[in-house]
């Protein structure tokens, strides 16, 4: 017997909305000249590239198009930015969580092992920063902070971590790579310095991101050769990435309200169901409303273990993911459950439901369905 | 009048190999799955992540499947390698020439900044590198050599750069993002520790690169953050793209003597009919035949400015690359061609001429006449 999936682990890869995957078609089957090439061919693509960095900067809400820098996706995005400040400041504080997607923490640690020192922002038991608590460090400063969270979906007040930073005279880095879109976000209100994104979950393509960079702040290059990207990242420009980053970035100015609204919609219907089902699930993070990621859910199951409830989901057709969203191949506790003081029982068994540009809304009652029958076939062959 | 384009800027930017476009639309279709997923979506996309690894094995003629890394095209394979490299080295020699990629250059002369010396090879007048001439440095050592020529099409002696790399017992780095398929070539037999290529020279898409590394080279990664590729470069994997280059990479191994005989004719065709028209027009880097990238060809043309020359070919329906292949908006000698002693005037008047495939052999006569037009057009318009 075969059923229909039902496919929620959407932070991790979604589906290409319909008029990015048109776009990208174009280019897959034109000759692919560089904007790098002073001929006509070449300046065609300049033009291509530089109409998805107007639209990107429309979408990040800055005046300043050339900020935008295009790059791999939201790891590059990251490192660029956390290493490339590093790498001009020299010396200082880093200002962050101990909750960091793995990608801001491998940066900063880097920085760690040299002349910088990491300041940690504690966390409340729903995720938030408690930037109140913080003090000024030595050096030059950066603070550091998510748009919303990778695990736990808590959209950050990001306000707060601009005045601290002000408070401190730091330079505020924003990793939007969560959030960004299904978040409601402006750079330039924000007062960002550096502000990564990832493509992929605004329905753009893998391998596609952007760093947006200030003008003055002082950064160098993380990914040197060619000059490429106004010597900011070097490597021949992946075109059609970047232009179905565009396209998807148009779509997001255009109906960003309403994507986040309809997703909601499903967050709240399934996270409903879930609980009613379900009483063993809980909810972590933020309550259900205006702090949270409308695209993400975490439950924990305590007394489950999370990578093999994810496999008994899987079997009755429900693809979601087991453990952290960042951490495969290795059993954890993540950071996050850690950080907000979660039960370990309930760090084990950390299930992360991401919705996505195309999540239907009216498979949510059959998807909770699904959960209820993996956790009681789980629990039926767990040992009394 | 509109005259059909002809295209001579494949090094830049070529075309998609018809089966890897075919592939590529598959997957821009499909749910967009991540490998690091435990349910079923996930597998499927982790076994195609590995048929890619699989397929770009046995391209580079390597048992040790294991040690492809993909990640975002050659510039970011080639830092990878060198600054992978130098971080876990700490201090040391690097061998290089004066003539290599920017990606190359710029990835040693961080390093150059750090502990570690450059120690250059010398290079004779047709682009060869000199390594009889090379003594030891002090340290752990790489040496640093590409498969082809970025600018001039040498195809280095490898064999060469391994004695070398053996008798002052360093690590041997190839640079094949110019070559690979191009040139006949097996990592196996190289010697190598370290390889780069790029998938868009070989009909693979832009943003597809793989760096190779020797099970046991020291080594740490450059990009961290989530476990993807074993621990060696984070970031979700771009799976259209990996794919594409696996088939591209397929395509090769059956039919990389066929590709690089056809290109080679039209080299062979092009080469001389521009030199038979334009007495003026000099090749740079080896004569034709062996020694040489089939799908290259430098010439320059003295007393003309490159850029120039570029635009008023591109006036006359020609795409080519006015200057060296990696340095844009501004105008400067190509490094190479100073390390071979060119003409300054010589220097200044350089044309890449890049086939690839699906170059029409046929309009090679063709492409010649148009550079006569375009250099008697420009001359006529010079002050005398």
């Amino acid at each position: 017997m075969s059923v229909e999936r039902i496919y929620l682990d959407h932070a991790s890869g979604g589906i290409l909305l319909p008029s990015v995957q048109k776009e990208m078609l174009r280019f897959l089957v034109e000759t692919q000249a560089s904007p790098g090439g002073g001929h006509r061919e070449g300046r065609e693509a300049r033009e291509e590239l530089e109409k998805a960095r107007q639209r990107l900067a429309t979408f990040l809400g800055v005046r300043d198009t050339e900020g935008v820098v295009f790059l791999s996706g939201g790891t590059e995005a990251i490192q660029s930015a956390i290493r490339g400040w590093g790498e001009v400041a020299g010396k200082g504080t880093i200002y962050l969580s101990e909750m960091e997607h793995p990608a801001v923490e491998s940066a900063a640690r880097a920085l760690g092992k040299k002349e910088f020192t990491l300041a940690r922002v504690p966390v409340d038991a729903e995720g938030r920063l408690k930037w109140g608590e913080m003090k000024a460090g030595s050096g030059k400063g950066l603070v550091c902070i998510h748009l919303a969270h990778h695990d736990l979906g808590m959209a950050q007040k990001i306000s707060k971590a601009r005045k601290f930073a002000e408070k401190v005279g730091a330079k505020l880095f924003i990793d939007a790579t969560h959030g960004a879109g299904w978040v409601s976000f402006s750079v330039e209100d924000s007062g960002a310095d550096l502000v990564a994104v990832s493509g992929h979950r605004l329905g753009a393509p893998k391998g596609s991101g952007a760093l947006w960079i200030r003008s003055g702040t002082v950064w160098s290059p993380w990914l040197e050769g060619g000059r490429q990207e106004g010597d900011r990242r070097a490597g021949t420009e992946n075109l059609p990435a970047i232009v179905g980053f565009g396209v998807a970035a148009e779509e997001w100015s255009k109906s960003g309200e309403h994507f986040r609204r309809d997703v909601a919609k499903s967050q709240q219907a399934l996270a409903e169901r879930i609980g009613r089902k379900i009483p063993m699930a809980k909810l972590h993070g933020p309550k259900l409303g205006g702090e949270r990621n409308p695209a993400h859910l975490a439950f924990s199951f305590a007394g489950l273990e999370a990578e093999s409830l994810a496999l008994v989901l899987d079997r009755v057709g429900l693809a979601v993911r087991g453990g952290s969203g960042c951490v495969t191949r290795e059993m954890r506790i993540p950071p996050a459950m850690k950080a907000i003081g979660a039960m370990p029982e309930e760090a084990r068994a950390l299930i992360l439901f991401t919705l996505g540009l195309g999540t239907p809304h009216g498979k949510m009652e059959e998807a909770a369905e699904r959960v209820l029958e993996g956790v009681k076939r789980l629990t039926a062959v767990l040992p009394v």
